[in-house]
């Protein structure tokens, strides 16, 4: 079974490559597979976000996630099934709850902290190394996930909440939820919500995000607009983004986390 | 097969991973080897020279390259087979040109954009996920080439110039065409020119960018100049390059790509 | 066998790729594991700190390290048995030192700068490709070490000092001697020294560097203090380190490496 890891380690540090020698030290034959280690430092939201929106795209196998900023206090960490046949193996801070609820919700919980299968001594800040590679390695490798634990009630684990957009008239009133490197944002608005807010492909969209102002068009793809001009589009994971040609749409527009972004046709 | 994977994806999103995802969901035997996601953004140029540089260097499998400012529109998803029996893979703007130049040319091309393997429905912006990664992980399990798409004539295929170093009297006009993360600047230049330009190792070069002129030793290696000082040498693909000991040489000379770079004997 | 990897090389260009795949031409049944590449550039003691300190957690296999100030001059490229059954394989600069005096010393030592698993002809400045890839992944594919290059007396070989930390009357004085991305910063004082420093867990300390002076609590973790509090911990490593809570040590500090950090009870 593969083993997955998601963190906000980055790459500049062995943190990651620990993380894979403790697995390779269990048990060889794994394979392990990184999905990302640049969740914005301390940021269990954009963890969450980023593990919703690939898990589908992961074979089934034991998905590791990092992105703790109370590691080392009295926390849980959490090891569960989901309803689809994943395992999910994290800090029971919400991080592994957006993905939890897309794939059919959780059938078996497990508090790891004292997991049997944890390094000793368990250090007070780099989990990953001592509770969750190893905790995960073991499930990989065959180990029972109630074995894994102590028994935990699925609806003791924490959640999180996302804004939701709203519509205020002609307005879609949404959320800057995630900037990627380029500069693209993530809305949170999803395909079923953008055909009902009145947008239509191919034409205007003014955008607000504070006292800022600019006009967009609602387009397909970034080449649709000229090179430093605003679209709006639905990602890659059909939620409403907004982007700049060659550009960068959160420094344009002064984008923070959270921020309201409010759209209306143009 | 060996699937290779080169982007200008970055490591800091869920690109890279997400198509490592892709792969593994399709054969999870699969093997796939990175080799670099830091192609500057949208450039064609830059990715298409690292891919011919590491070729060699690479064991023959399905080469995945995207670089893809045009994604989302007509242009289009292409796979060929080159004449030492490699599979390229990405999109058809010249990115994969000079690579098969140097690996025997083309003996079969077909168009990808709508490949039986595609995944369903392919977003506007991540081909990388939805076409690319899908195709080659299909033809490194074993599926044909002639069945992954359209049939496509190989002189139908995108290509890419690259400026021509020349001579003029004593002085070698080379041009800027990448610079690594420590300031080293390829110049183009190949070993066969570099012997007839008369520079001599171990000699002073006169390095003329622009308006600034810097003096320079004609090296084998970094350690062989002082520190902080600028060296012209044959780089690790055996073609010419400058570099500071410890420092910095495309900031010491201020060089931007395709700047054009003049060398005589000092 | 495994073949670790662990560079100055950074993720932005191809040099780690081309290593991979070197390796995976001479065997393509071996496993590579990526420790971290995240190393200062040519900062061999930074290098031979993070080696010394994952090793532990690695499984036992070919250990690659390179950092490499000296590439293409005089200076030997070694591989070595440790005591420990592990081999390590780099350039004898010191880099290698800090782990073997940890994994039993060195009980055989070779001279593989003219190894004849070596890739020919030899570029100098990229040994990491043309020497220490190719010579690992002969050693892991079952080569003998003795084979690998000319015998040397593992006295010989080079060694690093670290700067020792020292107790003064009531303070503890460390250095600097790495500082990861999230600015925490390792002070190379290990768990029995603190024990004799007089530092109590939970209590207040005065944290002296150059004319600063800033209190901070002597905690189990991040979270033991508030947001933008500092703190001295035991790291993972179980050594003494600075850190502020959600913050920058080194920047609120502003530590240079091997600067004197003075402690004392507060």
């Amino acid at each position: 079974m593969i083993v997955t890891l998601l963190t906000d380690y980055g790459h500049d540090d062995e943190f990651v490559g620990v993380c894979h020698g403790v697995i390779a030290s269990i048990d060889p034959s794994l394979r392990v597979l990184d999905v990302m280690h640049g969740i914005g430092r301390y940021d269990v939201r954009h963890g969450a976000l980023v593990l919703r929106n690939t898990l589908p795209y992961l074979p089934a196998g034991v998905h590791v996630a990092v992105v703790d900023p109370q590691v080392g206090t009295e926390r849980r960490a959490v090891a569960l099934e989901t309803g689809d046949g994943r395992i999910l193996v994290g800090p029971d801070n919400g991080l592994l709850s957006l993905a939890w609820e897309r794939a059919g919700g959780v059938t078996l919980a497990v508090d790891v902290t004292r997991s049997p299968h944890r390094l000793e001594p368990v250090s007070a800040t780099f989990h990953g190394r001592d509770v969750f590679a190893p905790v995960a390695a073991h499930l990989a490798a065959g180990a029972e996930l109630a074995d894994a634990g102590d028994p935990l009630q699925p609806d003791e684990l924490e959640t999180l909440e996302l804004p939701e957009p709203r519509q205020e008239g002609d307005t879609l009133v949404a959320h800057a939820l995630v900037c990627d490197r380029f500069g693209n944002v993530a809305l949170g608005v999803d395909h079923e919500r953008v055909q009902g807010s009145g947008l239509r492909l191919g034409e205007a969209v003014e955008v607000e995000v504070g006292d800022r102002m600019r006009m967009a068009t609602y387009a397909h793809t970034f080449a649709d607009v000229e090179p430093g001009e605003l679209l709006v589009y639905e990602d890659a994971y059909r939620t409403l983004a907004l982007a700049v040609n060659r550009g960068d749409a959160a420094d344009m527009l002064g984008v923070r986390p959270d921020a309201e972004v409010r759209l209306r046709p143009g």
